[in-house]
């Protein structure tokens, strides 16, 4: 692997002239915030993934975690990187001020975090998932809760950790039955087993804050009987400083395809001490405060990795000689071209290239509609709420399939070489695969999209944001491009609206190919925008670039939309009608 | 993992009912091969695999391969099973009569290797390379060779391999420097460095015989001065037995993302000694004989791991209780259904079972013309040879590409527990990855159907493959259906027509869609015609599942032909206009 270089060309270019951030800013009021600024900070952001960060993801593979005498231990170098990204505020970005948070744009941080996900995406998902506890406690938890614990998880000196799933009950929370039984004290007492928590013990900090899904004696069934509680590894003594052990212990690392440089735990609570967040029996609010926060940062892996993969491929293709260009000879001096100059490798590298960069444009996009939800004035905070609940499951999955796509056509671009270890390659395609896994697998977030966004919400969220993509339609200069793009935006909302009229089932069998359909459909309007507004550019090779990358997705990669809206149409009959042994003849 | 079982029912179906097997044997004239013949082989084959070789396929990816002391060692019970493999005559299914061998046809072949592919990746890849091997030795060494080495690699009393790749010559081989020098005793001194040779090294049996393409001092520049080698781990002393060491050694095992059980090696040849297999600067010719072997062959290994991986989906599938079923409560005792009833389960399982259905009857297909071009009159011998050069490519890269998809829905059915190892799922999808790269990548696949195959030839294999998938379309009893494949084929063979105009550069930018186009269109045909024949079997499950299947292939899968279809015409502009820093703006 070539040492990762953040994209800050694209950025600046996506910030500055595309979404023009500096006016952005001045509409929500926050004018001492401009691209300048971002810029900095997403290049310092830059170099920290680069020269910290990215060294460590080979090594963190081959090493793995370790779990010895109940504590957990992690690839050589990851502590000292992760004390290093306290100390310069990484972690604080976007926490609350008033427990020394940066309350930095959602539109500076995102770069930051898609760059720590392509150097190294074990490293990042502890931090990442503190960031998400963190909102649970800022919109949740009692004032002595944050009082305690917010200014610590903000700052990064201690970590928060997401407890959902048990054995039995994953996609399906109604099922667990992790216990919590009211104290005296105004506790609780937690007592259950919890699988895949990512980050559940390590030696990086003084203390683990865990957010633990549970129920309570007398709850009533199912997901309406769930509470959220937090249950730190040590309790604290009256100065808040970490003390006795809580009985919190760690059961096992599993053992997983990827992402082996990150403790992914089981985690046994017996009779823990733990402290009620929001109320009782409405824990799934509070969960999805987290969810949905991880669920778009969830879609930056899958980025991240996609474009770690490109940059490794890329390298190569210009690199390796072997064989002579189709086109005619590029490379007279030797006994073969590089490959790049292969048009099925140029068709590889730039199948990477567009939908890496259509995704970034959609991430960018999203960033400016948390940065309004955050500061606008209330109808701007609701008309971005919604665009954000819509979008949500659309970065989640179709950005996490899109890693895995980008990120096998890496391997693909070495031959045998992208299948040993040694070249990287391979790992970014083991380790992006549990993005469309973890935090709800894509075909949930199918069902969300298809089911809580639009049909249930009778098209609202569909038709704010297809106005919201309409206003980036509109500014395209050219009228026969406006045109497409429109034409585009249109038949993507009426197709929407027709899958109102669906039952439920028709829904669920549409919903993997809706979502596709409508990430296509919605980043080929993206690629239209983005190209038109490049045109003006002053850098002429991004005009250039985006010109034909634009034209390369139109032709070669939205066709695929095309195979999705028939797919979604097809009717619950074509999956359910199958059953019993037709299934396997045994 | 469930227990694999080979998928015998489909198996009868097809070669009985579909293919009409004593028909075809008897069309070739041995009549004393028959289904009831074949049911019993591949029986006996899939206990094999069900009980042999299965077992040892999660403990061989933990195990992995080891070298110590320059000698390789292969996951505990490899040895044995290999052992057991030979013993029991498997090895020597297809080898020639003369040397012991049982020339069974194809057709009872095939299943086996497909089934021992489904049971164990790692383990199957020696045996496959021998009979690759033994095809190279049959058709193209000396008597004199052949006498010492021929029997030993039919039974499998000695393995093969095929040594092409150098470090900087793998998809070119004109790049190739390992040297060959002519002695006075007939043999040839080898010296050179070859990478990524599976079964380089084992403890399995006594000797090893490497193919080794090499050039001569005075050999031409390219591909016309390469030669093919035969050259023993161990020389053979007046009795043929191994005795003297030759000069070959492991340098090393590589570290890979799969097929850890399989020793993949780099090689040393340092003055090994060697004899020639073909005429001197001709190997290239030879090569292609074990190559198209292998290809078909890897395509069978996408096909083993999609089967293993759907078996593994629909019984967690079957098993995991998580919500309720859309279409209403399907297991009323408990608190929610099995996931088998989500509709988004049904359409990953049900694409996994089409697209690996659709693949077997390709295969089976295949197998029938190798039986035809081994057995059959010269002008059917003409014409399967035909077929079969068209369908390689075909059957390599599309079998491997389905079988990374269909191993990757496996994964995703199983949610988290898709990405831990224990549950077998993740392994699949890392062990098939290398079936893309190996023996040609998929792109090289592409160039050589649309480029070799269909426009060098002037679409004659592309036309003698219509006229024979069209004598499939004219069996189809309903009209209605036998219109609408029609329809399909002959909409492929416009389009396959199209691209016969197209310039060098143009072809290799659509190859790759060609290729996808081309396997959707020729499996959609084949499942209108095995549904048809379907409806007639007194196997009432097979009949309504194939009927059922089709339907889901054609409303949800074949869509993305039309999707490929459109991005091959896109033409070269759209991959080669873009170069330079456009890529990435660095």
């Amino acid at each position: 692997m070539p040492q990762y270089q953040a994209p800050m060309a694209d950025y600046q270019f996506l910030l500055k002239e595309w979404l023009s951030l500096d006016t952005h800013y001045q509409q929500l009021g926050i004018s001492d915030f401009d691209f300048e600024l971002a810029n900095e900070v997403i290049s310092q952001g830059a170099k920290f993934a680069e020269d910290v960060i990215a060294p460590l993801n080979r090594t963190g593979d081959e090493q793995g975690c370790k779990l010895e005498n109940g504590k957990v231990t992690t690839p050589d170098g990851f502590a000292e990187a992760y004390k290093e990204y306290i100390a310069n505020g990484w972690n604080s970005m976007l926490g609350s001020a008033d427990y020394d948070g940066q309350e930095l744009p959602y539109s500076m941080a995102v770069p930051v975090h898609e760059m720590l996900h392509s150097a190294n995406l074990s490293w990042r998902l502890t931090s990442m998932l503190t960031e998400s506890a963190v909102l649970a406690v800022t919109r949740h938890a009692s004032e002595a809760l944050k009082s305690q614990y917010l200014a610590k998880l903000i700052s990064g000196e201690w970590t928060g950790t997401m407890n959902l799933t048990e054995p039995h009950a994953g996609t399906d929370l109604a099922l667990l039955n992790t216990k919590a039984e009211p104290q005296d004290d105004g506790s609780y007492t937690i007592t259950g087993n919890k699988i895949f928590i990512t980050g559940g013990d390590h030696e990086w900090t003084s203390n683990i804050i865990h957010m633990v899904l549970a129920r309570l004696p007398d709850a009533p069934a199912g997901v309406k009987g769930i509470s959220l509680f937090l249950v730190p590894k040590f309790l604290l003594d009256d100065n808040n400083e970490p003390a006795e052990a809580n009985a919190v212990s760690v059961g096992s690392i599993e053992h997983k395809m990827g992402i082996k440089g990150s403790p992914t735990c089981v985690m046994n609570y017996d009779g823990a001490k733990g402290w009620l967040i929001g109320e009782e029996n409405k824990g799934l609010a509070c969960m999805f405060t987290m969810m949905n926060d991880a669920r778009f940062q969830v879609g930056l892996e899958g980025l991240g990795a996609a474009e770690a993969s490109f940059q490794g491929a890329l390298e190569y293709a210009r690199e390796r000689v072997q064989s002579r260009a189709p086109q005619g000879v590029q490379n007279p001096d030797g006994k073969a071209d590089p490959i790049v100059f292969q048009p099925d490798v140029a068709r590889m590298l730039l199948t990477q290239k567009t939908q890496t960069e259509g995704c970034r444009a959609l991430a960018v996009l999203y960033s400016k509609y948390m940065d309004i939800e955050r500061l606008g004035n209330d109808e701007d905070k609701n008309t971005a709420g919604q665009v954000l609940q819509f979008l949500t499951p659309v970065c989640k999955a179709f950005m996490t399939d899109m890693g895995l796509e980008a990120s096998s056509l890496g391997v693909q671009v070495l031959g045998g070489h992208g299948y040993i270890r040694e070249w990287g390659m391979e790992q970014l395609m083991r380790d992006v695969r549990i993005a469309q896994l973890y935090e709800g697998t894509n075909g949930i977030q199918a069902l969300d999209l298809i089911g809580r966004k639009l049909t249930r919400d009778k098209g609202q969220m569909m038709e704010t944001t297809y106005i919201e993509f309409g206003k980036l339609v509109e500014n395209i200069q050219d009228d026969t491009v406006k045109a497409q793009a429109q034409a585009l935006l249109d038949d993507w909302r009426a197709s929407s609206a027709d899958c109102l009229a669906l039952d439920p089932a028709d829904v669920a069998s549409a919903a993997c190919d809706y979502l596709a359909y409508t990430a296509y459909s919605l980043i080929g309007v993206l690629w239209y925008s983005m190209a038109d507004s490049a045109s003006r550019s002053e850098n002429q090779t991004i005009a250039s670039a985006k010109a034909k990358s634009r034209d390369f997705y139109i032709a070669r990669i939205l066709p695929r939309r095309d195979a999705h809206k028939v797919a979604m149409k097809a009717g619950k009959a074509s999956v359910l009608s199958i059953s019993g042994s037709e299934f396997d003849y045994l």
